[in-house]
């Protein structure tokens, strides 16, 4: 039986982290990677990793993405290269007509009906025309503030009311997110940037709300969201970011869900640094109203960049193995650690033909 | 498009639970009950269940299994009559047998690989030659103590160590659990119960357990488990029981599973009644020592009979899609609340076929 082969497009912080985690999977192989940093391009991967390359075949990464995915030169691609759907589109394109599978960790991607609906059909149709799958999945969206609410309403008769929150500690991030999220600015500052969009705070909410009440079946019929600063009482000093007393420590962003004229769902996702200095603890929370009540937390909360990488890694199995098109958490089996051998998890083309 | 059609095998509490739950939702009907109890044979259901009728059609309570489940009258038959696979084997069969899916409460059948592999390979068969699917699941094992798990986990880059817990309270359940779980007796009668398979305790942990291993990979060696009883301190007397201080409050129940020569898994389920008089408080806990380490609550505990209920009428368009065989919580996409018209969640063969 053959190893897995995976493509990685991408080798920031998140395809890189991706690639650390499945050299130490069994079963399934890196065979290419495109990237156009020029600090890594034409550099073996395991140097840019600084992992030993043992017996694993070598790994240029090349920028160009038609020499580094031919066809059917991999069972999947990780794509970790964009947010937005449309900016992810052509690479995705470009590797289903390959015929290969694709995983995207951009966030609009794990449920792009919700806001691009004709490049999702567009996507399905592609995939479906080549019998492969793509599927967009993540920590946020693709679990804590969709799939686990969903998962959690499946012991539910009834749902009247979803309310989550994320509260978590941006310090581990680097300056893009800083920049993104208005960290050290002040609040005219930050003001200026969530109206010019250069303050763009969380990417997800639509797309989880849209997930929740397609997947219970809710009728959504708008979606509004707020994003305001979290100013900051004390200085905070992290390792890519400074907050002077009076400025900004991060972005509070809200979304809202309306069915039937009623707001149903509430999300909120402060992001800021050192939330601890102001007494604050982060965490994942849960508040179902229905029958029954449940209430859940996660604290600390589930780590953004793990839990990324853990989610499109582990979602591998089941999008080789699913019916070919654009799937979401709602289509494939709940994604789980990969403790064994991969190959044990999949159903290779040829071994399905043989 | 025709309403779904739905039959239920076994009308106590989780039988009726399910029918009230699926009178409440649109697109689905109630074909036919099958039930032995001499005061609900030969009644209306909607006599039994004390609901109106309405425009719904008539089910009249029927104690023969062969009028009741003739060939495709249903689309899912919902068997809630056994806890172990053995005692459902033959109910299950004769459903399957006439190409109609089965959801089933059995507690072993949430996953049948565990502890009764032929069976399970054999329902696995008569399903397939059916061209149907069969389910067991519930909200423990079927959702706390596994699925749950096994969606954190897919967070994990790796998972070390599993620890889980269900703490509930016994009140609302009947005189049978209470004696199953050796409520009100003395140490001794309790120890002497165990020994002779009296006091059950909770079934399900070689389920839950196995149902973790294999889906994460962990090569499972062993399991064991122990019964102990939960001594009060305090009188305690709830409707269907009551215990003298220095008496049995309940049992206290825990199971391992050993991977490598190491335990990995460890579960914990205690059940009483009214632990609060003992400043105990009810929850699900779940810690996931790995990369990252995850922490989670749900205070109190989901309820086991309503989250039962949900569990299985919430599976029904998942076990009606999926490919035939025998199907675990491991196959089918995650389970969730239905507030919509069901008949736009399921694929029936006369529509796929057309």
């Amino acid at each position: 039986m053959r190893n897995v082969k995976v493509g990685i497009w991408g080798f920031g912080a998140m395809g890189s982290g991706m690639a650390k985690m499945l050299l130490k999977k069994k079963g399934i192989d890196i065979v290419g990677v495109c990237d156009m940093h020029p600090e890594r391009v034409n550099k073996s991967m395991y140097e840019v990793l600084g992992c030993e390359r043992g017996e694993k075949p070598e790994v240029i990464i090349n920028s160009d993405a038609n020499v580094v995915f031919t066809e059917e030169c991999a069972d999947v691609v990780l794509i970790a290269t964009d947010s937005f759907t449309k900016g992810a589109f052509d690479k995705i394109k470009h590797v289903l007509e390959r015929k290969i599978n694709v995983i995207s960790t951009a966030e609009e991607m794990a449920y792009p009906q919700a806001q691009e609906p004709e490049l999702a059909k567009e996507l399905d149709k592609i995939a479906k025309e080549n019998g492969v799958s793509v599927l967009g999945t993540g920590i946020n969206p693709g679990f804590v503030l969709d799939l686990l609410i969903l998962a959690l309403t499946g012991t539910c008769e009834e749902v009247d009311y979803i309310k989550a929150a994320r509260v978590n500690d941006l310090s581990p991030f680097g300056t893009a997110v800083m920049v993104e999220q208005g960290v050290g600015v002040t609040k005219e500052v930050f003001e200026k940037g969530v109206e010019d969009g250069s303050i763009a705070g969380h990417v997800g909410f639509p797309e989880s709300i849209r997930m929740i009440t397609d997947g219970i079946g809710w009728n959504l019929e708008k979606i509004d969201q707020t994003r305001e600063p979290i100013m900051s009482n004390v200085y905070r000093k992290s390792e890519y970011a400074e907050v002077q007393a009076g400025n900004v420590a991060g972005c509070r962003q809200c979304g809202y869900g309306y069915v039937d004229g009623q707001m149903k769902v509430e999300m909120e996702h402060p992001q800021q640094i050192l939330p601890h200095l102001e007494g604050l603890s982060t965490g994942d929370y849960v508040s179902i109203k229905g029958t029954p009540n449940i209430d859940l937390q996660i604290t600390p909360e589930i780590p953004g960049g793990i839990g990324t990488i853990a989610m499109c890694v582990n979602s591998i199995p089941h999008v080789i193995n699913a019916i070919p098109g654009l799937k979401t958490m709602l289509d494939i089996p709940v994604p789980r650690a990969i403790m064994g051998d991969v190959r044990e998890l999949v159903q290779l083309k040829e071994n399905v033909e043989a």
